[in-house]
């Protein structure tokens, strides 16, 4: 999150905590992926091109700090090691790679899509190696978890990962459904993105208080805080998609209805169009997942005639204060603070 | 296992323990796998059609009972719940889910070679479900396996399934390499294959002794034991690619090839053959590499003329001898002695 947050002076010793500990996670994350193998060594070096923004990591370290109520003491005592110890480093390694891994599988379809309009065998090769990369980074996520001296992260984790995938199948069953409700396109959310981020927020909290302290309020608290952070993150994303320039709009809104995918915004626009409107625009889609890319502006048209990115804007920020609300029952201390402007940094984002 | 065995009537307490746990394995299997999802549930039956012989689950519960000095005098009392426990039942799920999960990845694999002849947009689409079925059911044997209550058998199982995919990694590197050597080879068939098969002996030994008696010699024992199995029946799985009717040679040779794959008789052949025949095969290589079948039969005639075949089957029989010896260590049992009728029946199977 570095550079992301405009972060007060109070929260200056645990910003500097969490900028000494990623770096650690980083360790620890490259540590496990070392083979004595030199092609796997090779291969795991394309792992690189999908580091992102840390989010999970910053939240598993974040949960740990916020679930102490000494962490501001203890930081204006230096005594940082007290707060974010191995295990929180280790949990967040943990969460980045199986993040990592489904993005290292999403590819993989991603590529069949692109392969669809007529590429190489070279792609073939590249799908394989991403096939077995992103289970090898999932078997190493499991495998470092198993490190920590119980079973418990290691069923969050499984958990998780298990519930992640349903919610990519329970999409994918929803393929080319241009009905589909609200409902079903959140649950794909809490199921997709939500879960995992939910579970490093638990890791990070139970890191801290005891692994057998899954129903400690402040765990459910944080777990909470965890789940509705992470839709809102995602329904930002629908925003973000749209909002960029015509061009990329384009690209985006295209890409997602071609693999049949409805986002929030369409939804909404279609649940509030009147009968005429709705069915111009799902004319507009089906064209659309038919590779017609040429709709695309006359889409982005349609759904403001709705407010419908207005709609979904103000939907991510009730998941925001949702995910606020969840910190209640915690003291107020830096890590709540950090956590709170984690929130609202994610609908103020544009990247 | 079930009908492949000759099993002989000292035996008949332990194959009927066998054979009245496998199907508390298969309940504990299907459990795990139910989805609150129907879209879920469905995809899930796609699974029915990748069932094996169950070897890995048996290994589990027959180390289990070789791993039990008891074991005779306690089936001979009817108290066979104490030689298979939850947790064997357990680890033998755990490790049929890792292993159908590689089968479903694998297929994705295929299902890109057989695209490249030019398939639809469906088989795209059940591309896309195999990988996110597999990481389902790698996901859940985790879930499943943290339900024990030790860090132990996941981290057994997370390791286990790293080794896996770096030995996949590593076959991909060595595409299209006719010049792999029989080290090279042997190190992916212990990855690849071995691994898990030595994991679920380890974990049938753990099961019975405590998940503390990683370093104890019965453990040790029957894990090498399982690994030196696992490199004998894939070798014997190219035996068998060779040893099928005249059209079903065609196809397996063909289908490796094709894959850029060099098996045990061809890297013997190479080796040993003159430098003329060499040639001469390395063109009929490329050929078959490049979809011309109609090579095929002078493929196996040559390999018949440096007696490749025989190599082949006397190397399978190497790690058979070498899977026995490791036993040594175990007092003679009816678990041992089972083992040992495995062992024997990897090498003596023709399916």
């Amino acid at each position: 999150m570095q550079g992301v947050l405009d972060i007060p002076a109070e929260l200056g010793n645990l910003e500097a905590l969490l900028f000494e500990s990623l770096p650690k996670v980083e360790l620890v994350f490259a540590e496990q992926l070392v083979s004595d193998l030199p092609p796997v060594d090779q291969m795991c070096q394309h792992v690189e091109r999908y580091r992102g923004k840390m989010l999970r990591p910053s939240l598993v370290l974040l949960c740990g700090a916020a679930a102490n109520p000494e962490t501001n003491s203890l930081l204006a005592q230096e005594k940082s090691a007290e707060v974010i110890t191995q295990s929180h480093i280790v949990c967040g390694a943990v969460s980045e790679m199986v993040h990592m891994a489904t993005l290292v599988h999403d590819d993989v379809l991603d590529e069949a899509e692109i392969r669809r309009r007529g590429q190489t065998i070279n792609m073939l090769k590249g799908n394989e190696t991403s096939v077995i990369l992103g289970d090898y980074l999932i078997a190493s996520a499991y495998e470092l978890c198993s490190s920590l001296n119980s079973p418990v992260p290691s069923r969050i984790v499984g958990n998780a990962s298990a519930v992640m995938c349903s919610g990519e199948l329970l999409q994918l069953h929803h393929r080319n459904n241009w009905s589909l409700d609200e409902a079903t396109y959140i649950e794909i959310l809490e199921r997709k993105t939500a879960a995992l981020i939910g579970a490093a927020c638990e890791l990070g909290s139970l890191s801290t208080l005891g692994f057998d302290q899954s129903e400690h309020p402040t765990t459910i608290a944080l777990k909470s805080f965890g789940v509705h952070l992470g839709v809102a993150f995602q329904i930002q994303d629908d925003v973000l998609d749209i909002l960029g320039t015509t061009e990329t709009v384009g690209k985006s809104v295209g890409k997602d209805l071609d693999k049949g995918k409805l986002t929030y915004p369409l939804i909404h626009h279609l649940s509030v169009a009147n009968v005429e409107q709705g069915a111009r625009s799902l004319i507009l889609i089906e064209r659309a997942a038919n590779d017609d890319t040429s709709v695309l502006p006359e889409i982005v048209s349609a759904l403001q005639t709705t407010n419908s990115i207005d709609a979904t804007k103000s939907l991510a920020a009730t998941y925001v204060s949702q995910a606020k609300a969840a910190l209640a029952p915690l003291p107020i201390s830096s890590g709540r603070s950090m956590l709170e402007l984690i929130a609202d940094a994610v609908i103020q984002r544009s990247y």
